[in-house]
């Protein structure tokens, strides 16, 4: 018996995919087991539970698992890279049941500096399922912090973090702005104005249109139970009005993201906001990213179904 | 007996100042009774407390006092606004002891819209200790809601509000920028670091910079300890790449702080980075706000010291 098991391991939650041998998508299980959440145990632990019931296949996991407050700390490749270079940077570590976990390395963008880890498996899994966007293309990573990154020729070139999702969470809940004691209503319109104001702030940019949640709150021109759409809106718009100005972004760039359909769908509204059609984003690249990955680095032989039947 | 009570009073502390007839400030007193921080008995103690010993001087206070959440909320003063009509827009409470406590408004930009609550009177201070700034300056004033404001012609003709100071705070305490484990060095390099960062980041600004805090303290470019002062520059760098960018301030404006000289030496050394000298902070400029408006006003006359030793 062949196949992987996929482990998308970051800080707060882990996924397990297992695949079969020939590269179909099996089995998906998610636990609240990321890095920070170990069951008792810890990594071992945490590996047995998802697996549990699964044959012995090769493990190969991306994400924090390979920081420092990891299973193994993973140095960073450095840009540029591309997937057979990445596949033969893996590393490993030897789990208590005497087999090892391989790991990917992040990606270390020396010109920020900046780092990745995690997202840059997405990149290939975006890559693999998406081969036409490998020529050039930026790839827009939603989350807690954001990546923008520049691929040109099958390589990362070029990336960004952006802490937007983790601005508006502190922001939500520790600063006059999250102050407003009403519940939040789901407001198009509120999150569309946030857009354009920091779309429309020019070059001085959204941190100087913050206190506006507050203030239009003050004048009784934004609803208490709106102002978290608005804020979420000037954040994201933030994020194109940023790249746009920093080149990571022109509006004849091929632009495309990696993520969860409900987050992508506010990057989506941001962007028409700019003149910008998004496509739909690829989904599930993680798993399909840890795949290429594995088979890059000849964890795994691929059988057709055809050899399969030998 | 003449005189005033003056009264600086915030969310999170109060400060009073008894003036004699001719204008001096003969005693000041601080307290931590911010309107979030009453003590038992609420404003009325606080006053009580605060003053006591003093004799029964006509009351004026400026700040959160007069919010929605204070001792009673005074509507903001519409800009452009002076000296003359702000002391026209004077407001007054009851007081348990049977007088009055008057407050002074806010101002509101109905252009932002933005609003302020006690920089007012700090503004009109420092013009009443600086005449020659009435004609055209841009005042900073630094704070957890830092205020940059426009005056022509001894007139507030505008203004913006930045949330650095709590920006800073709540990043340091809640976010991953703040998770280094170590003591907060005093570190002055780092500080300048930050300012180039956020002046270096063009028209993107600095929010798209914020996660470098991270990235290089992983790189092992910036000291853990070093990183509170590198994100304080980076902020507060922020104020002036936007406000340069916004017109609020041009290389040509005349501009002035107003504050407490500790914080307004940052902006001075940030400042200096971006190519601006700027003069020493004026300090007190509520005290001395207060006593204009008061004057304004006509809540007290001011009697010379030839007068009164008729």
């Amino acid at each position: 018996m062949s196949g992987l098991i996929a482990l998308d391991w970051g800080t707060s939650s882990l996924r397990a995919f297992r695949f079969d041998d020939t590269g179909r998508l099996a089995e998906t299980r998610a636990r609240p087991w990321g890095i920070r959440h170990l069951p008792e145990g810890g990594c071992d632990a945490a590996l047995a539970g998802i697996a549990a019931g699964w044959p012995a296949l090769p493990r190969l996991a991306c994400g924090m698992v390979g920081s420092r407050n990891g299973w193994r700390e993973m140095a960073y490749l450095d840009l540029p890279a591309d997937a057979a270079q990445l596949g033969k940077a893996l590393g490993s570590v030897r789990a208590a049941d005497g087999m090892d976990v391989h790991l990917v390395p992040g990606l270390r963008d020396p010109h920020g500096p900046d780092v990745m880890r995690g997202e840059e498996t997405q990149l290939f899994g975006a890559l693999a399922r998406r081969p036409e966007l490998a020529a050039a293309s930026t790839f827009i990573l939603p989350g807690t912090h954001s990546k923008w990154a520049v691929v040109r020729d099958g390589a990362v070139r070029g990336f960004r973090t952006l802490m937007t999702g983790e601005l508006f969470a502190v922001l939500r809940q520790h600063s006059i702005l999250g102050a407003t004691g009403a519940e939040a209503a789901d407001d198009a319109a509120a999150f569309a104005r946030g857009v354009a104001a920091a779309r429309d702030s020019g070059g001085a940019g959204a941190f100087s249109r913050l206190f506006s949640t507050r203030a239009l709150m003050l004048d009784g021109a934004l609803a208490p139970a709106s102002a978290p759409d608005y804020l979420s809106g000037l954040l994201i718009g933030e994020e194109f009005r940023a790249a746009l100005a920093d080149g990571l972004a022109r509006r004849d760039t091929r632009l495309q993201l990696i993520g969860e359909a409900a987050l992508c769908e506010r990057y989506r509204r941001a962007a028409a906001l700019f003149d910008i059609e998004l496509p739909a984003p690829i989904e599930d690249a993680a798993a399909h990213g840890l795949w290429r990955l594995a088979t890059q680095a000849g964890l795994v032989s691929i059988h057709t179904r055809e050899s399969r039947a030998c």
